[in-house]
Protein backbone atom coordinates (compact mmCIF):
# COMPACT_ATOMS: atom_id res chain seq x y z
CA UNK A 1 0.00 0.00 0.00
CA UNK A 2 3.24 2.13 -0.74
CA UNK A 3 1.63 4.43 -3.12
CA UNK A 4 -2.11 3.91 -2.62
CA UNK A 5 -3.21 7.71 -2.13
CA UNK A 6 -6.15 8.02 0.10
CA UNK A 7 -6.79 11.09 1.89
CA UNK A 8 -4.49 11.41 5.32
CA UNK A 9 -6.94 11.90 7.83
CA UNK A 10 -6.18 13.62 11.72
CA UNK A 11 -7.96 10.49 12.90
CA UNK A 12 -5.27 7.76 13.11
CA UNK A 13 -7.94 5.53 13.40
CA UNK A 14 -9.82 6.34 9.90
CA UNK A 15 -6.27 5.91 8.62
CA UNK A 16 -5.52 2.61 10.17
CA UNK A 17 -9.24 1.36 8.84
CA UNK A 18 -8.71 2.29 4.93
CA UNK A 19 -5.22 0.80 5.26
CA UNK A 20 -6.44 -2.42 7.07
CA UNK A 21 -9.18 -2.52 4.44
CA UNK A 22 -6.61 -2.34 1.15
CA UNK A 23 -4.52 -5.07 3.07
CA UNK A 24 -7.03 -7.23 3.66
CA UNK A 25 -8.22 -7.21 -0.16
CA UNK A 26 -4.28 -7.85 -1.10
CA UNK A 27 -4.30 -10.87 1.41
CA UNK A 28 -8.04 -11.95 -0.25
CA UNK A 29 -6.10 -11.66 -4.01
CA UNK A 30 -2.90 -13.76 -2.47
CA UNK A 31 -5.41 -16.28 -1.89
CA UNK A 32 -7.47 -16.62 -4.66
CA UNK A 33 -4.15 -15.98 -6.97
CA UNK A 34 -2.84 -19.23 -4.74
CA UNK A 35 -6.06 -20.87 -5.06
CA UNK A 36 -5.65 -20.21 -9.04
CA UNK A 37 -2.54 -21.99 -9.14
CA UNK A 38 -3.21 -25.15 -7.01
CA UNK A 39 -6.08 -25.51 -9.74
CA UNK A 40 -4.27 -25.27 -12.57
CA UNK A 41 -1.36 -27.45 -11.17
CA UNK A 42 -4.18 -30.11 -10.21
CA UNK A 43 -6.20 -29.81 -14.07
CA UNK A 44 -2.66 -29.99 -16.01
CA UNK A 45 -0.53 -32.45 -13.90
CA UNK A 46 -3.29 -34.38 -12.90
CA UNK A 47 -1.92 -33.29 -9.02
CA UNK A 48 -4.93 -35.07 -6.83
CA UNK A 49 -4.20 -33.26 -3.70
CA UNK A 50 -3.85 -30.11 -5.19
CA UNK A 51 -7.36 -30.77 -6.48
CA UNK A 52 -8.80 -31.51 -3.01
CA UNK A 53 -6.80 -28.47 -1.73
CA UNK A 54 -8.96 -25.96 -3.64
CA UNK A 55 -11.97 -27.61 -3.46
CA UNK A 56 -11.59 -27.55 0.55
CA UNK A 57 -10.18 -23.69 0.63
CA UNK A 58 -12.94 -21.74 -1.05
CA UNK A 59 -14.51 -20.74 1.85
CA UNK A 60 -11.47 -18.96 3.17
CA UNK A 61 -12.20 -16.57 0.12
CA UNK A 62 -15.67 -16.76 1.35
CA UNK A 63 -14.77 -15.64 4.51
CA UNK A 64 -12.40 -12.70 3.29
CA UNK A 65 -15.25 -11.08 1.13
CA UNK A 66 -17.81 -11.31 4.04
CA UNK A 67 -15.26 -9.40 7.06
CA UNK A 68 -14.02 -7.09 4.10
CA UNK A 69 -17.88 -6.23 3.15
CA UNK A 70 -18.57 -5.19 6.69
CA UNK A 71 -15.06 -3.14 7.39
CA UNK A 72 -16.96 -1.19 4.37
CA UNK A 73 -20.18 -0.79 5.86
CA UNK A 74 -18.40 0.54 9.01
CA UNK A 75 -16.54 3.24 7.13
CA UNK A 76 -19.54 4.18 5.22
CA UNK A 77 -21.11 4.21 8.49
CA UNK A 78 -18.83 5.96 10.93
CA UNK A 79 -16.55 7.67 9.11
CA UNK A 80 -18.75 9.03 5.76
CA UNK A 81 -15.87 8.88 3.12
CA UNK A 82 -16.00 11.47 0.67
CA UNK A 83 -14.22 12.14 -3.01
CA UNK A 84 -11.26 9.28 -3.21
CA UNK A 85 -11.63 7.93 0.11
CA UNK A 86 -15.60 6.46 -0.63
CA UNK A 87 -14.59 6.23 -4.29
CA UNK A 88 -11.92 3.81 -2.91
CA UNK A 89 -14.50 2.00 -0.64
CA UNK A 90 -16.64 1.31 -3.47
CA UNK A 91 -13.85 0.14 -5.65
CA UNK A 92 -12.75 -2.41 -2.55
CA UNK A 93 -16.76 -3.79 -2.16
CA UNK A 94 -16.68 -4.34 -5.95
CA UNK A 95 -13.31 -5.83 -6.30
CA UNK A 96 -13.43 -8.25 -3.36
CA UNK A 97 -17.24 -9.56 -5.55
CA UNK A 98 -15.10 -10.15 -8.37
CA UNK A 99 -12.22 -11.81 -6.03
CA UNK A 100 -14.89 -13.85 -4.52
CA UNK A 101 -16.03 -15.19 -8.33
CA UNK A 102 -12.46 -16.15 -9.04
CA UNK A 103 -12.16 -17.85 -6.10
CA UNK A 104 -15.44 -20.03 -6.95
CA UNK A 105 -14.12 -20.48 -11.10
CA UNK A 106 -10.72 -21.78 -9.13
CA UNK A 107 -13.17 -24.44 -6.92
CA UNK A 108 -14.88 -25.08 -10.14
CA UNK A 109 -11.08 -25.67 -12.35
CA UNK A 110 -10.17 -28.00 -8.95
CA UNK A 111 -13.37 -29.97 -9.43
CA UNK A 112 -13.20 -30.75 -13.03
CA UNK A 113 -9.74 -31.90 -12.83
CA UNK A 114 -10.31 -33.86 -9.80
CA UNK A 115 -13.39 -35.23 -12.22
CA UNK A 116 -10.66 -36.34 -14.84
CA UNK A 117 -8.43 -37.57 -12.69
CA UNK A 118 -11.65 -40.16 -10.80
CA UNK A 119 -12.93 -41.30 -14.32
CA UNK A 120 -8.91 -41.41 -15.53
CA UNK A 121 -9.75 -39.89 -18.83
CA UNK A 122 -7.00 -37.71 -19.03
CA UNK A 123 -6.05 -38.02 -22.37
CA UNK A 124 -6.92 -34.83 -24.42
CA UNK A 125 -4.00 -32.41 -24.64
CA UNK A 126 -3.94 -29.75 -22.17
CA UNK A 127 -0.51 -27.34 -23.28
CA UNK A 128 -3.36 -24.87 -25.03
CA UNK A 129 -5.05 -24.52 -21.55
CA UNK A 130 -2.16 -24.64 -19.79
CA UNK A 131 -1.36 -21.41 -21.85
CA UNK A 132 -4.37 -19.57 -21.39
CA UNK A 133 -4.06 -20.90 -17.71
CA UNK A 134 -1.05 -19.13 -17.32
CA UNK A 135 -1.95 -15.74 -19.68
CA UNK A 136 -4.92 -15.47 -17.31
CA UNK A 137 -2.92 -15.66 -14.12
CA UNK A 138 -0.65 -12.80 -15.20
CA UNK A 139 -3.65 -10.87 -15.73
CA UNK A 140 -5.19 -11.28 -12.72
CA UNK A 141 -1.44 -10.47 -10.72
CA UNK A 142 -1.34 -7.73 -13.02
CA UNK A 143 -5.26 -6.05 -11.84
CA UNK A 144 -4.32 -6.64 -8.06
CA UNK A 145 -0.71 -4.95 -8.64
CA UNK A 146 -2.63 -2.52 -10.19
CA UNK A 147 -4.78 -1.94 -7.41
CA UNK A 148 -2.79 -2.21 -4.97
CA UNK A 149 -0.47 0.83 -6.54
CA UNK A 150 -3.69 2.42 -8.07
CA UNK A 151 -1.87 1.93 -11.15
CA UNK A 152 -4.23 3.32 -14.19
CA UNK A 153 -2.07 2.78 -16.47
CA UNK A 154 -1.01 -0.57 -15.56
CA UNK A 155 -4.96 -0.89 -15.26
CA UNK A 156 -5.39 -0.77 -18.82
CA UNK A 157 -2.54 -2.62 -20.00
CA UNK A 158 -3.93 -5.55 -17.96
CA UNK A 159 -7.38 -5.17 -19.50
CA UNK A 160 -5.96 -4.92 -22.90
CA UNK A 161 -4.96 -8.62 -22.86
CA UNK A 162 -8.33 -10.12 -22.37
CA UNK A 163 -8.55 -9.83 -26.34
CA UNK A 164 -5.43 -12.46 -26.35
CA UNK A 165 -7.12 -14.17 -23.42
CA UNK A 166 -10.58 -14.18 -25.62
CA UNK A 167 -8.85 -15.41 -29.05
CA UNK A 168 -7.44 -18.15 -27.09
CA UNK A 169 -10.03 -19.52 -25.56
CA UNK A 170 -12.07 -19.69 -28.95
CA UNK A 171 -9.25 -21.52 -30.10
CA UNK A 172 -9.31 -24.17 -27.47
CA UNK A 173 -13.37 -23.81 -27.71
CA UNK A 174 -13.13 -24.92 -31.58
CA UNK A 175 -9.96 -27.49 -31.09
CA UNK A 176 -12.19 -29.16 -28.44
CA UNK A 177 -15.49 -29.43 -30.61
CA UNK A 178 -13.68 -30.68 -33.69
CA UNK A 179 -12.20 -33.51 -31.23
CA UNK A 180 -15.32 -34.25 -30.04
CA UNK A 181 -17.04 -34.64 -33.58
CA UNK A 182 -13.29 -37.01 -34.47
CA UNK A 183 -13.92 -39.12 -30.93
CA UNK A 184 -17.18 -39.18 -29.44
CA UNK A 185 -16.58 -41.47 -27.19
CA UNK A 186 -14.25 -39.00 -25.41
CA UNK A 187 -17.56 -35.69 -25.17
CA UNK A 188 -17.38 -36.34 -21.03
CA UNK A 189 -13.69 -35.74 -20.67
CA UNK A 190 -13.52 -32.79 -23.32
CA UNK A 191 -16.18 -31.27 -21.56
CA UNK A 192 -14.49 -31.12 -18.09
CA UNK A 193 -11.73 -29.23 -20.16
CA UNK A 194 -14.23 -27.37 -22.40
CA UNK A 195 -15.96 -25.95 -18.86
CA UNK A 196 -12.00 -25.31 -17.46
CA UNK A 197 -11.02 -23.16 -20.03
CA UNK A 198 -14.60 -21.47 -19.72
CA UNK A 199 -13.50 -20.63 -16.24
CA UNK A 200 -10.51 -19.17 -16.93
CA UNK A 201 -11.44 -16.90 -20.00
CA UNK A 202 -14.31 -15.85 -17.12
CA UNK A 203 -11.35 -14.89 -14.57
CA UNK A 204 -9.84 -13.04 -17.36
CA UNK A 205 -13.05 -11.47 -17.29
CA UNK A 206 -13.38 -10.70 -13.93
CA UNK A 207 -9.50 -9.44 -13.81
CA UNK A 208 -10.91 -7.17 -16.28
CA UNK A 209 -13.27 -5.35 -13.90
CA UNK A 210 -10.75 -4.89 -11.07
CA UNK A 211 -9.03 -2.73 -13.48
CA UNK A 212 -11.97 -0.64 -14.18
CA UNK A 213 -12.63 -0.45 -10.76
CA UNK A 214 -9.00 1.16 -10.33
CA UNK A 215 -9.24 3.50 -13.06
CA UNK A 216 -12.64 4.01 -11.66
CA UNK A 217 -10.74 5.20 -8.18
CA UNK A 218 -7.96 7.01 -10.02
CA UNK A 219 -10.20 9.07 -12.92
CA UNK A 220 -13.32 9.20 -10.69
CA UNK A 221 -14.75 8.11 -13.90
CA UNK A 222 -16.80 5.01 -14.63
CA UNK A 223 -14.98 3.25 -17.23
CA UNK A 224 -17.27 0.57 -17.69
CA UNK A 225 -19.32 -0.13 -20.79
CA UNK A 226 -16.50 1.83 -22.89
CA UNK A 227 -13.91 0.40 -25.10
CA UNK A 228 -10.42 -0.11 -23.99
CA UNK A 229 -9.08 2.51 -26.57
CA UNK A 230 -11.27 5.32 -25.06
CA UNK A 231 -9.89 3.90 -21.13
CA UNK A 232 -6.63 3.88 -22.44
CA UNK A 233 -7.10 7.81 -23.40
CA UNK A 234 -8.24 8.47 -20.16
CA UNK A 235 -6.05 6.94 -18.56
CA UNK A 236 -2.88 8.89 -20.11
CA UNK A 237 -4.98 12.24 -20.14
CA UNK A 238 -5.31 11.98 -23.84
CA UNK A 239 -8.97 13.43 -23.80
CA UNK A 240 -10.08 13.81 -27.67
CA UNK B 1 -42.14 0.94 -3.97
CA UNK B 2 -45.03 0.92 -1.75
CA UNK B 3 -43.91 -1.26 1.51
CA UNK B 4 -40.19 -0.50 0.95
CA UNK B 5 -39.52 0.79 4.90
CA UNK B 6 -36.31 3.07 4.29
CA UNK B 7 -36.69 5.73 6.65
CA UNK B 8 -38.75 8.79 6.57
CA UNK B 9 -36.39 12.27 6.39
CA UNK B 10 -37.07 15.82 7.39
CA UNK B 11 -35.32 16.29 4.09
CA UNK B 12 -38.31 15.54 0.87
CA UNK B 13 -35.57 15.80 -1.18
CA UNK B 14 -33.25 12.56 0.18
CA UNK B 15 -36.55 10.69 0.80
CA UNK B 16 -36.79 11.88 -3.13
CA UNK B 17 -33.73 10.40 -4.14
CA UNK B 18 -33.72 7.11 -1.99
CA UNK B 19 -37.02 6.52 -3.91
CA UNK B 20 -35.90 7.76 -7.25
CA UNK B 21 -33.07 4.85 -7.03
CA UNK B 22 -35.41 1.76 -5.97
CA UNK B 23 -38.13 2.80 -8.84
CA UNK B 24 -34.46 2.94 -11.57
CA UNK B 25 -33.54 -0.81 -9.72
CA UNK B 26 -37.39 -1.55 -11.03
CA UNK B 27 -36.95 -0.17 -14.25
CA UNK B 28 -33.56 -1.56 -14.73
CA UNK B 29 -35.89 -4.88 -13.85
CA UNK B 30 -38.11 -4.70 -15.89
CA UNK B 31 -35.65 -4.07 -18.89
CA UNK B 32 -33.48 -7.18 -18.10
CA UNK B 33 -36.75 -9.41 -17.97
CA UNK B 34 -37.46 -8.37 -21.11
CA UNK B 35 -34.30 -9.13 -23.02
CA UNK B 36 -34.10 -12.55 -21.26
CA UNK B 37 -38.01 -13.27 -22.47
CA UNK B 38 -36.72 -11.99 -25.80
CA UNK B 39 -33.83 -13.79 -25.73
CA UNK B 40 -35.89 -17.20 -24.79
CA UNK B 41 -38.42 -16.78 -28.10
CA UNK B 42 -35.36 -16.65 -29.96
CA UNK B 43 -34.23 -19.41 -28.89
CA UNK B 44 -36.94 -21.80 -28.39
CA UNK B 45 -39.10 -20.20 -31.29
CA UNK B 46 -36.25 -19.11 -33.94
CA UNK B 47 -37.26 -15.86 -33.69
CA UNK B 48 -34.66 -13.78 -35.52
CA UNK B 49 -36.25 -9.96 -34.88
CA UNK B 50 -36.36 -11.01 -31.25
CA UNK B 51 -32.82 -12.30 -31.04
CA UNK B 52 -31.78 -8.75 -32.95
CA UNK B 53 -33.71 -7.06 -30.28
CA UNK B 54 -31.60 -8.27 -27.46
CA UNK B 55 -28.20 -7.69 -29.07
CA UNK B 56 -28.91 -4.40 -30.09
CA UNK B 57 -30.76 -3.36 -26.36
CA UNK B 58 -27.89 -4.25 -24.10
CA UNK B 59 -26.65 -0.86 -23.94
CA UNK B 60 -29.58 0.34 -22.54
CA UNK B 61 -28.73 -2.39 -19.53
CA UNK B 62 -25.70 -0.72 -19.20
CA UNK B 63 -26.74 3.09 -19.34
CA UNK B 64 -28.85 2.30 -16.38
CA UNK B 65 -26.29 0.51 -14.31
CA UNK B 66 -23.60 3.11 -14.84
CA UNK B 67 -26.88 5.89 -13.84
CA UNK B 68 -27.67 4.08 -10.98
CA UNK B 69 -24.28 3.54 -9.33
CA UNK B 70 -23.72 7.39 -9.66
CA UNK B 71 -26.99 8.08 -7.83
CA UNK B 72 -26.12 5.73 -5.20
CA UNK B 73 -22.71 7.26 -5.14
CA UNK B 74 -24.07 10.62 -4.78
CA UNK B 75 -26.05 9.95 -1.96
CA UNK B 76 -23.37 8.11 0.23
CA UNK B 77 -21.16 11.23 -0.49
CA UNK B 78 -24.13 13.82 0.36
CA UNK B 79 -26.30 12.01 2.56
CA UNK B 80 -24.06 9.93 4.91
CA UNK B 81 -27.05 7.25 5.12
CA UNK B 82 -26.88 5.03 8.12
CA UNK B 83 -28.75 2.11 8.90
CA UNK B 84 -31.33 0.11 7.26
CA UNK B 85 -30.47 3.31 4.61
CA UNK B 86 -27.00 2.02 3.92
CA UNK B 87 -28.20 -1.45 4.01
CA UNK B 88 -30.50 0.13 0.92
CA UNK B 89 -27.87 1.88 -1.08
CA UNK B 90 -25.23 -0.90 -0.58
CA UNK B 91 -28.23 -3.86 -1.82
CA UNK B 92 -28.76 -1.20 -4.65
CA UNK B 93 -25.39 -1.42 -5.80
CA UNK B 94 -24.83 -5.22 -5.62
CA UNK B 95 -28.06 -5.61 -6.98
CA UNK B 96 -27.49 -3.81 -10.18
CA UNK B 97 -24.28 -5.63 -11.07
CA UNK B 98 -26.18 -9.00 -11.17
CA UNK B 99 -29.19 -7.47 -12.88
CA UNK B 100 -26.38 -5.95 -15.92
CA UNK B 101 -24.58 -9.70 -15.87
CA UNK B 102 -28.26 -11.14 -16.16
CA UNK B 103 -28.78 -8.88 -19.19
CA UNK B 104 -24.93 -9.94 -21.00
CA UNK B 105 -26.11 -13.58 -20.33
CA UNK B 106 -29.46 -12.87 -22.07
CA UNK B 107 -27.35 -11.04 -24.81
CA UNK B 108 -25.52 -13.99 -25.23
CA UNK B 109 -28.40 -16.40 -25.67
CA UNK B 110 -30.18 -14.11 -28.11
CA UNK B 111 -26.55 -14.50 -29.97
CA UNK B 112 -26.59 -18.20 -29.80
CA UNK B 113 -29.99 -17.85 -30.86
CA UNK B 114 -28.86 -15.56 -34.10
CA UNK B 115 -26.14 -18.41 -34.66
CA UNK B 116 -28.13 -21.43 -34.50
CA UNK B 117 -30.76 -20.03 -37.06
CA UNK B 118 -27.97 -18.75 -39.49
CA UNK B 119 -26.07 -22.39 -39.87
CA UNK B 120 -30.01 -23.37 -39.95
CA UNK B 121 -29.28 -26.21 -37.60
CA UNK B 122 -32.31 -26.18 -35.29
CA UNK B 123 -32.73 -29.58 -35.35
CA UNK B 124 -31.98 -30.41 -31.56
CA UNK B 125 -35.00 -30.50 -28.73
CA UNK B 126 -35.60 -27.24 -27.38
CA UNK B 127 -38.18 -28.58 -24.73
CA UNK B 128 -35.89 -29.03 -21.67
CA UNK B 129 -33.93 -25.93 -22.23
CA UNK B 130 -37.41 -23.65 -22.91
CA UNK B 131 -38.53 -25.52 -18.98
CA UNK B 132 -35.12 -24.35 -17.55
CA UNK B 133 -36.27 -20.73 -19.43
CA UNK B 134 -39.49 -20.67 -17.71
CA UNK B 135 -38.23 -21.77 -13.89
CA UNK B 136 -35.59 -18.78 -14.38
CA UNK B 137 -37.72 -16.25 -15.72
CA UNK B 138 -39.91 -16.85 -12.97
CA UNK B 139 -36.90 -16.59 -10.50
CA UNK B 140 -35.86 -13.53 -12.07
CA UNK B 141 -39.47 -12.19 -11.46
CA UNK B 142 -39.78 -13.39 -8.02
CA UNK B 143 -36.42 -12.04 -7.08
CA UNK B 144 -37.43 -8.40 -8.55
CA UNK B 145 -41.13 -8.80 -6.27
CA UNK B 146 -38.96 -9.53 -3.33
CA UNK B 147 -36.54 -6.57 -3.39
CA UNK B 148 -40.04 -3.91 -4.65
CA UNK B 149 -40.94 -5.17 -1.07
CA UNK B 150 -37.84 -5.96 0.76
CA UNK B 151 -40.05 -9.45 1.28
CA UNK B 152 -37.30 -11.68 2.92
CA UNK B 153 -39.60 -14.31 3.08
CA UNK B 154 -40.34 -14.22 -0.63
CA UNK B 155 -36.25 -13.73 -1.10
CA UNK B 156 -35.92 -16.61 0.49
CA UNK B 157 -38.76 -18.93 -1.09
CA UNK B 158 -37.29 -17.54 -4.54
CA UNK B 159 -33.46 -18.74 -3.41
CA UNK B 160 -34.88 -22.44 -2.70
CA UNK B 161 -35.85 -23.08 -6.26
CA UNK B 162 -32.40 -22.98 -7.07
CA UNK B 163 -32.08 -26.17 -6.57
CA UNK B 164 -34.39 -26.81 -9.06
CA UNK B 165 -32.64 -24.64 -11.62
CA UNK B 166 -29.59 -26.66 -10.82
CA UNK B 167 -30.90 -30.42 -11.33
CA UNK B 168 -32.62 -29.08 -14.87
CA UNK B 169 -30.09 -27.69 -16.04
CA UNK B 170 -27.55 -30.91 -14.98
CA UNK B 171 -30.03 -32.90 -16.81
CA UNK B 172 -30.25 -31.22 -20.20
CA UNK B 173 -26.24 -31.32 -19.64
CA UNK B 174 -25.92 -35.07 -19.34
CA UNK B 175 -28.54 -35.26 -22.39
CA UNK B 176 -26.75 -32.83 -25.10
CA UNK B 177 -23.66 -35.02 -24.28
CA UNK B 178 -25.08 -37.89 -24.90
CA UNK B 179 -26.92 -35.94 -28.44
CA UNK B 180 -23.18 -35.38 -28.65
CA UNK B 181 -21.91 -38.73 -28.61
CA UNK B 182 -24.54 -40.18 -30.48
CA UNK B 183 -24.43 -37.64 -33.37
CA UNK B 184 -21.02 -36.20 -33.73
CA UNK B 185 -21.61 -33.81 -36.47
CA UNK B 186 -24.35 -31.79 -34.50
CA UNK B 187 -21.93 -31.34 -31.83
CA UNK B 188 -22.01 -27.49 -32.97
CA UNK B 189 -25.32 -26.58 -32.80
CA UNK B 190 -25.66 -28.45 -29.00
CA UNK B 191 -22.88 -26.56 -27.79
CA UNK B 192 -24.57 -23.49 -28.79
CA UNK B 193 -27.65 -25.07 -27.12
CA UNK B 194 -25.54 -26.01 -23.98
CA UNK B 195 -24.24 -22.35 -24.07
CA UNK B 196 -27.29 -21.12 -23.45
CA UNK B 197 -28.86 -23.84 -20.53
CA UNK B 198 -25.50 -22.81 -19.11
CA UNK B 199 -26.48 -18.66 -19.25
CA UNK B 200 -29.70 -19.90 -17.64
CA UNK B 201 -28.25 -21.20 -14.34
CA UNK B 202 -26.05 -18.33 -14.08
CA UNK B 203 -29.10 -16.35 -14.27
CA UNK B 204 -30.99 -18.57 -11.29
CA UNK B 205 -27.44 -17.93 -9.50
CA UNK B 206 -27.77 -14.21 -10.13
CA UNK B 207 -31.51 -14.02 -8.96
CA UNK B 208 -30.31 -16.14 -5.68
CA UNK B 209 -27.66 -13.28 -4.93
CA UNK B 210 -30.64 -10.75 -5.54
CA UNK B 211 -32.41 -12.52 -3.10
CA UNK B 212 -29.39 -12.88 -0.59
CA UNK B 213 -29.38 -8.83 -0.63
CA UNK B 214 -32.87 -8.32 0.23
CA UNK B 215 -32.62 -10.56 3.14
CA UNK B 216 -29.07 -8.84 3.95
CA UNK B 217 -31.20 -5.56 3.89
CA UNK B 218 -33.98 -7.18 5.85
CA UNK B 219 -32.44 -8.45 8.28
CA UNK B 220 -28.93 -6.31 8.74
CA UNK B 221 -26.88 -10.00 8.32
CA UNK B 222 -25.16 -11.20 5.43
CA UNK B 223 -26.34 -14.61 4.56
CA UNK B 224 -24.16 -15.68 1.77
CA UNK B 225 -22.27 -18.28 1.68
CA UNK B 226 -24.93 -19.92 4.24
CA UNK B 227 -27.51 -22.44 3.58
CA UNK B 228 -30.84 -21.95 2.60
CA UNK B 229 -31.94 -24.00 5.95
CA UNK B 230 -29.68 -21.28 7.66
CA UNK B 231 -31.31 -18.47 5.31
CA UNK B 232 -34.60 -19.79 5.94
CA UNK B 233 -34.50 -19.89 9.57
CA UNK B 234 -33.12 -15.91 10.19
CA UNK B 235 -35.78 -14.85 7.97
CA UNK B 236 -38.46 -16.37 9.64
CA UNK B 237 -36.73 -15.38 13.00
CA UNK B 238 -36.05 -19.03 14.26
CA UNK B 239 -32.40 -18.49 15.15
CA UNK B 240 -31.63 -21.82 16.60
Amino acid sequence: MDKMSFSHHISHQYNAELSKIVNNVMRMGELVQQQLADAMVALVEGDSARGEQVVTSDYKVNAFEVRIDEACTHVLARRHPAASDLRLVIAVVKTITDLERIGDEAERIGRMALHLLEADRRRSPMEEVAALGELVQKMLHGALEAFAHMDAAQAVKVAQEDNQADAQYEAIVRHLMQSMEEDPKSVASIMDILWSARSLERIGDRSCNICEYVVYFVLGKDVRHTSFEQMAAEATGDRR
